[in-house]
């Protein structure tokens, strides 16, 4: 009898697991097609990349785009909207940079360059000397001052192109653009020129941040990215006369901080109104593009996910937060200020998620998490297998989250395929063009469907 | 004693396989390696689409793809390389159509449209009549000839947005396209009208073939296809103007057939010669692009599997076979005579694998197979993973190696992303430059790596 019985709540536990397992599959099937026949993400980057465009920390269109997010979350009745205050860093880029290479007086050809950002202008008429080239730090240091002093220092190491995840290819180069002007000048260079970070060999310069770690103003020298194109012809011509002159001028200018935000927008919880789950993107971009992937797509999605909740009826467990979080480009400002107030507040955050590597078609989540809440997400896997979402790995998950990162909170990070995102990142062809309609929103609906049971079980 | 004696064959057997394991490993990361490295695929496909350009069959153009393709093939010192004669159809656009709407008798607004592959000529002064939309061809049977008759069919039914596969929203859509013009020329129309096989809304026609049935010459209507834009455009005027006349010229041609060829070239296996693995892709394309994605990148990805192998030093057990198909596009003749001589010569096909879906980021493989068979491919699925290779499904392989099922062979056909492959199918956007050199690179690494689990185990 008491097997019996125990057969019965077996049975009975069953079909309720399969039940509920099938309203899951439903949730999910809303999500995706309300995002796919119905979606707003696109409409809102067309907005945010065509009538607002590149929107660094500072300029005149961030302040643009943290209006324009505040109107649009008020548009979609979210429960609460508000601005965050955050002091960002402004640097200006001036006039277009300049630069050649001279193999003897008066035979000069244009390289096309671009500043890194946060570098220094060179003076009014420019800098002029010899190149070294070098590929790490290592060989920088090795040939010393006395090589080094007066020169300009090429780093032309390039991304690995064996390598599966474009992001690691990235990690293996990017000190060159970080930190390669801080090491040249330690040793007396004059200005650094690094190679784009660009698995494709093409004509567009990439900036992105740099740094000058300790050195005083004095000390700090002018620092660009030359185009992958440039980069070979520099180094092949190097190689027939290394006596060759490089000519660079760029006006670029820091300003002291200004006044930006963060722009949030929530749901409240109906049961645990108190728990905070948050999905976001970055509302700055740098200036050459639009902007469209980098990271206008993560901030519509990140909208997307609270308005397809509305839109198919779902009425969360938890508070459930968009965060468009400002400067991550050059600063990271705007995600160290959110994780400040959220721990003034004592706010409970139990999951982050961020969409910061393009507007692709989506292929799963990178996540932050101990192995017990990452098997719990893995559980969860065979729902989106049908949505082709096959990748669900423990690692990192996006710059502007981070800094919510403490023992209770799991972090995640989209990741869209990422076959091409380096061949629009920091370039001018960070363009709305280049984005797919079906790939942002498949995104927009996997991170929706992420969220959602998350919301569902918590952890 | 014997226990440990077990034990010991146990242990020694675990370090065989492990050691094993590690040589796929490694084979599969020097695949990868010379691709993405030191591939031949994407030059290859420069010289196919731009040098060369779209080739539909019985054109200059293919007559020179299939001169380029032995040529390719030779340079790769491969054990033999031959072609196949093979009759085609030849049918040919002209000049390029034309098409209106007149709302009034002055008032016209042109629309891009195309002629449908296989599709007879308007008279020279074209055809002028009202349209009547529909999207299935029981709503086109339900009005029935007296108000089809001397009327222009307008076949608007769209893929559908929220599958997520696009071939699954193709295959819902394109017999509008394929036997359109049959239908409605039974109920007396005078023309059709279908809409792009598109799920972007843009301005760009798109081809594909299509079909008269048993009608005699005299029976059949020209068929054009009209963009998605056109198309919105067209079923708007029409709920206002539902009298408005649609104007359509086109002067295309079919002629007698001429012969062309399959291009075929092998590596001999070592331990088993007479067991045949076919890798390949259709040579010929629609003629309005230069036929990148379809199907020079499956060509090109063909090509390399047999190049791959004999770049690293792998010499196959079972012989390899690149066969570039000729024809798939308007009659799959090049297929058929395959299969025919294939017979014919008693030659013992294994496996067939097919790249026919595009030249974007690579997610797996559709396998025909028996379930163990089957279940064999799926236990090298986790040699895949480290290279994001996670789609692994029973279901159809290739049109054109199609023919050569029979009970022993498995088919399968590589799965890349689908996202954004409509957007250019069949279309003039079917252009190099919609190409991502790593994507297809990667494309050619994956299917080198099944031919290589394929060689080693067989069937």
């Amino acid at each position: 009898m008491k097997h019996l019985a125990l057969l019965g709540i077996f049975i009975f536990s069953s079909i309720c697991v399969a039940q509920k397992a099938d309203e899951h599959e439903k949730i999910l099937e809303k999500l995706y097609q309300t995002s796919l026949l119905n979606g707003q993400s696109y409409d809102w980057l067309d907005h945010l990349s065509n009538k607002i465009g590149g929107r660094l920390s500072g300029s005149v269109q961030a302040a643009q785009a943290v209006e324009w997010g505040k109107e649009a979350l008020e548009a979609i009745s979210l429960d609460n909207v508000w601005l965050q205050p955050v002091m960002v860093p402004k640097w200006v880029r001036g006039t277009f940079e300049y630069a050649y290479i001279e193999t003897s007086p008066g035979n000069r050809i244009n390289v096309p360059v671009c500043a890194l950002g946060g570098s220094v202008a060179t003076s009014y008429s420019g800098i002029k000397s010899e190149v070294i080239e070098v590929k790490t730090f290592e060989e920088l240091e090795a040939l010393g001052r006395e090589k080094v002093e007066g020169k300009i220092i090429f780093f032309n190491r390039p991304m690995q192109a064996d390598l599966i995840s474009t992001f690691s290819a990235y990690s293996g180069c990017v000190n060159q653009r970080y930190q390669g002007a801080e090491k040249a000048a330690s040793l007396g260079a004059i200005g650094v020129i690094v190679r784009s970070m660009n698995l494709r060999l093409d004509d567009l310069p990439h900036t992105g941040a740099m740094s000058y770690g300790d050195l005083t103003n004095k000390e700090k020298i002018p620092a660009a990215a030359i185009s992958t194109n440039g980069a070979e012809m520099l180094s092949g011509m190097l190689k027939l006369n290394p006596k060759l002159q490089f000519y660079l001028k760029q006006n670029c200018q820091n300003y002291p901080d200004v006044e930006s935000h963060n722009v949030i927008g929530e749901i409240k919880g109906t049961e645990f109104p108190d728990e905070y789950i948050v999905v976001g993107g970055h509302l700055d971009s740098w200036d050459l593009g639009d902007g469209a992937h980098d990271d206008g797509a993560g901030i519509v999605q990140s909208m997307e996910v609270l308005r397809l909740f509305k839109e198919i009826g779902y009425a969360p467990k938890r508070t459930i937060r968009v965060v468009m979080f400002m400067n991550e480009e050059n600063g990271l400002r705007g995600g160290n200020k959110y994780a400040e107030v959220a721990k003034n507040n004592n706010e409970k955050h139990i999951f982050a998620l961020e969409s910061d590597a393009g507007g692709f078609t989506p292929r799963g989540f990178s996540i932050a998490a101990s192995d017990e809440d990452f098997k719990k997400i893995q559980s969860w896997e065979p729902y989106f297998k049908p949505y082709l979402i096959h990748y669900f790995e423990q690692g990192g998950s996006g710059a502007d989250i981070g800094p919510l990162k403490n023992d209770d909170i799991v972090l995640a990070g989209l990741r869209p395929d990422s076959q091409r995102y380096f061949d629009h990142h920091h370039a001018a062809n960070d363009t709305f063009d280049a984005i797919n309609k079906r790939e942002l929103e498949l995104g927009a609906a996997t991170m929706a469907a992420l969220v959602y049971f998350v919301d569902q079980f918590g952890f």
